[in-house]
């Protein structure tokens, strides 16, 4: 099989110039009609949307036929979601009809006894037969801000507002619900997502296929939900040849979480010594839980790498110098004392209670703050900055603004947390833009994710480069 | 020195009848104005507020005097915060007045250098000769909603938002920047605190004191932030003779910490394995981040706790089951199979795709989230709960309450997590009082300090219990 016409093919997924959508009826709860409901009502899509049921009846304005055969123009998409056992069956309709690229959104296949299994190896065959590519079964299917097109069951109409805010991440979910968690958080952050694709059973589009694609395309991080590894090897080989960053929390470390992903989406079980180290040798970042598929890749986006691991703090609240120095350390990285000069600097500057690392200072005026970030970010022996001011006066948040724009032209990153209420910090993240992170313990577990990035992105660019150059 | 007495004399801290506060001024951004206009606008303290500057003007309509000695009616407790270099002979003025309670917010003691212990010394020969008790130096002061009292500096408008809904949770806070997080966290969750005091330097009350007062007031549950013990045989002494819960986040884990937190609040470095165990032997809760104080503790005041370590999972995602899973593991607790009893009752309802552990749902109408909530708490074989649905309808906010009342009933615990956004979740939890947790990872460390609590309030109250009745 031709491996690059393959690959390509993938485009169709996202960006569809018109989809059928099987399944979808004027019953009550339909969940197909609210694929229909969400590509013409909420999201505006600019393909044709057809709707195939019993009655051949219209729904939400998409014209309505009884079966693919009836479609009078070609289609590049069908998305299947009605009830398991008919799946096959239209599998091969859309096959004899020439549509290509299938969303089977269906649950009730190998991830549920032999019955399941018997009709996915029928789907895996008609596959074969006409040389389509599914996505799914089991799965919600795609999501692309480019191409404004959705095709999430059960989609409600804020959703469009992620539409409103493009981001540079794309996410591959086996689990829709996952998904779903991840674009409502993602509405509160500073982008929402580049693309989204729920990957479900991946009896034959799988996590190793997406990372290719978005390699090619504008995502800048590319964010996944594991819950099992079908074939290892071709991820992992994947991941060694792709540079932009890959982030990845798996589910299933422990035997009781196996068996209960394993019950969810079907696959095996999983050594996950194994698959820690793998990842480590293909230049994967493995995350530590959901919440990081969010809020790490900011870090990545809206921020330089960090080219070694030290870091100046600088803080108005004393504890939150210590208790960041506790969590940078457990962290692995460091904390050095500051240089003569940087010292002999900050202590020009009025304010400040603490001119070692961290710094700390009391109540101060603006130019403090941008005085002192300049002593630092310039500080040659200084990678990074994590900066814990809570947002005490407004003006902190001009203050943040020019900070990121100040790392920009250092090349050095800044990670900020401001010790307010998580309420106070989402607010301000969501109206200003700005890469906050919720907690000081994200904060700086998203240096040590940027030091891990810089690290395997140097590898991979270069994998001949002299381990002295390590700067950390 | 009468123990009993100085124990009891705490109270005045709290509750004080008329206050003094002891540098506050009509100059610009004067700090002491900050507490008078606290006291007397934002809280309405029912009690006497007199200024001491100067000019000898009245603050905020506080009657003012140039000296605590022309005072013409007694007063209960003085608040300084003034330059270090003469606080002493403040101290020694309200010695000679009568004054048995002081406040000391300002800084620049034994936290810096020789002058500072110097001064410090004074302030104890001051606080010996009269009899006095210091809260402080170097601490932000008392906050008590029963009392209406606050005497927090800085202190903004919104805190009256924290008077309007009283907590049981008591905070000792060995930092002021801490206890303002806490409080404006606190804003967005279930309850407001009970009391909250800032120790500092802690030259003469310290949290061992404060944990004995609070063992004695209407105080639930004790949180506390540390940055170094000042005596720990007197905290670990006083600990194992309270049996509410007692929690700590200490900083200062890694030398690097400890070096921080050392030129913030004064103290001695002590050995985190040491403080480890000390905890452990003396029945107190240790805590992992400063968030953990915030919440935490909900787990304690709105649910039974958690007599063993047998957990039922009940999810609407599958993804969430197998998260859960790992989580509950890595933290000690037990996923067991459920009986056939229970299966044979879950396999009756509809809509379930998983009748083992995780019970895995469907969408479903309310009465299946209560008929499953009632198979799983009333199940002898399961200790607790761990909801994990989505909020995908309303009727789920309606139900979760139902839960709490059904906790109360079985006297089992659920610890609840709603895989929603952030946003979402703080914004039905200060609506509903329900004791939602952030994220999943909070919920399962929360069944995990229950348990914990458990298990030191058992030891405590019975310590002669055999070890066989533990059930974990």
């Amino acid at each position: 099989m031709n491996v690059t016409l393959k690959e390509s093919s993938l485009e169709k997924f996202f960006n569809p110039s018109s989809v059928v959508i099987i399944g979808a009826s004027n019953a009550p709860f339909n969940l197909g009609a609210t694929i229909c409901k969400c590509l013409k009502e909420y999201i505006s899509y600019r393909g044709t949307v057809y709707a195939i049921n019993r009655a051949g009846e219209a729904v939400c304005g998409c014209d309505g036929f009884t079966s693919v055969h009836d479609l009078t123009e070609p289609v590049e998409l069908a998305v299947i979601i009605t009830p398991a056992r008919v799946v096959p069956q239209f599998v091969r309709d859309c096959g004899a009809k020439g549509i290509q690229h299938i969303v089977i959104e269906s649950s009730g296949f190998s991830e549920q006894g032999d019955e399941g299994k018997r009709l996915q190896s029928e789907i895996d065959e008609a596959a074969r037969q006409y040389g389509m590519r599914i996505l799914g079964p089991n799965c919600l299917g795609v999501l692309d801000i480019q191409s404004r097109f959705c095709c999430f069951y059960g989609a409600y109409p804020e959703i469009v507002e992620v539409f409103d805010k493009p981001g540079g991440v794309s996410y591959i979910i086996q689990s829709g619900g996952v998904g779903v968690l991840l674009l409502e958080s993602l509405m509160t952050d500073v982008q929402g997502p580049h693309k989204m694709v729920s990957i479900g059973n991946k009896s034959d589009v799988d996590e190793a296929d997406l990372i290719e694609y978005f390699n090619r395309d504008g995502t800048q991080v590319i964010a996944i939900y594991l819950e099992h590894v079908g074939n290892g090897e071709k991820l992992m080989s994947m991941a060694r040849r792709v540079s932009k960053p890959i982030l990845v929390f798996k589910s299933g470390r422990t035997a009781e979480g196996t068996a209960a992903a394993l019950s969810h989406t079907a696959g095996m079980a999983s050594n996950d010594a194994v698959f820690e180290s793998a990842c480590r040798q293909a230049g994967i970042i493995r995350l530590r839980s959901v919440g990081e598929l969010h809020s790490m890749p900011k870090m990545l986006t809206e921020m330089p790498l960090l080219r070694g691991n030290r870091i100046a703090v600088f803080t108005n609240s004393g504890a939150f110098g210590s208790i960041s120095a506790d969590l940078m350390v457990e962290a692995g990285l460091a904390l050095p004392r500051l240089g003569a000069a940087s010292r002999e600097l900050l202590a020009k500057i009025g304010g400040v209670f603490n001119i070692n690392n961290p710094v700390d200072i009391g109540p101060a005026p603006p130019q403090t703050y941008l005085d002192i970030f300049e002593i630092l970010l310039s500080d040659k022996e200084i990678d990074g900055l994590l900066l814990m001011s809570s947002i005490w006066r407004e003006f902190i948040i001009d203050v943040m603004k020019e900070l990121v724009e100040m790392c920009k032209r250092y090349d050095k990153p800044a990670a900020i947390y401001t010790p307010n209420s998580v309420a106070r910090i989402l607010s301000v993240r969501k109206e200003f833009g700005l890469p906050l992170f919720d907690t000081a313990e994200e904060a700086v577990r998203a240096l040590a994710v940027s030091h891990e990035q810089f690290r395997y992105h140097r590898k991979k660019e270069n994998p001949y480069a002299r381990n002295h150059q390590e700067s950390a």
